[in-house]
């Protein structure tokens, strides 16, 4: 588990400001700062522990999806229909377009990641349920 | 300035190889580690002191280009024709396509960035003349 110090004195890039903007798609607090806004775009976004994003798809006629290049603390990713995967600094996970799926910190740690948008054609993120707590809290 | 260990240590992705395959059209030791090769093509690249690329151009029919997220040491950027930037961790860098340039580490320090291709149609690289040891020399 890592605190909110360690994965301050962690990240290269600032936390930025509490995520208001997609708050309704989260359960917890998250944080969110967008280093890249053209070319490809990219935000580093921070949880709190417990803190962890609905269920949610990115769709796209061509290409699309996510990366998640994880840079400090611990979190997990999940697809629909298959375990959590218990993310670490270094791992670098493959979002295909049209796989629901969710990603957020673990119960007990703060987590960050940058999250990078394939470029698409044609992209939109569809939001679904939130994971819920009976789920969520089996994770370690 | 960083030295190879404080660069070690600060950095979330491994260092990787000497990056044998382009030491052709780099000045110096650099050392790559793919960390994506698929969606958005990333290297984690380290460049020793004093080691940088030739200058270069990304060329694309439509899109293309290259991003830099500079993670530990400090370096430089230059554009064809402008002053060379100094580089921190925290730095983001747009590289268009078709702009002639060079990156690499400052002469006494360490330096990583993470190099993120921009997906183009119809990329390629053009490498071009080192960045002369008289130029590059005056850089603190």
């Amino acid at each position: 588990m890592s605190t909110k110090q360690e994965v301050t004195e962690q990240m290269v890039f600032p936390m930025g400001e509490k995520n208001d903007a997609f708050s309704k798609y989260f359960v917890g607090q998250s944080y969110l700062n967008m280093i890249s806004t053209e070319q490809v775009v990219i935000g580093n976004v921070t949880f709190e522990p417990g803190c962890r994003n609905n269920w949610h798809i990115h769709h796209a006629d061509q290409n699309g999806g996510q990366m998640l290049l994880c840079t400090a603390g611990s979190g997990y990713y999940q697809e629909w229909g298959k375990e959590p995967r218990k993310l670490q600094p270094g791992d670098v996970v493959h979002i295909p377009a049209g796989v629901k799926h969710w990603h957020g910190a673990a119960p007990d740690s703060w987590f960050t990641h940058l999250a990078i948008e394939v470029p698409a054609e044609n992209g939109s993120t569809k939001w679904c349920e939130a994971v819920p707590d009976e789920e969520y809290g089996k994770l370690k």
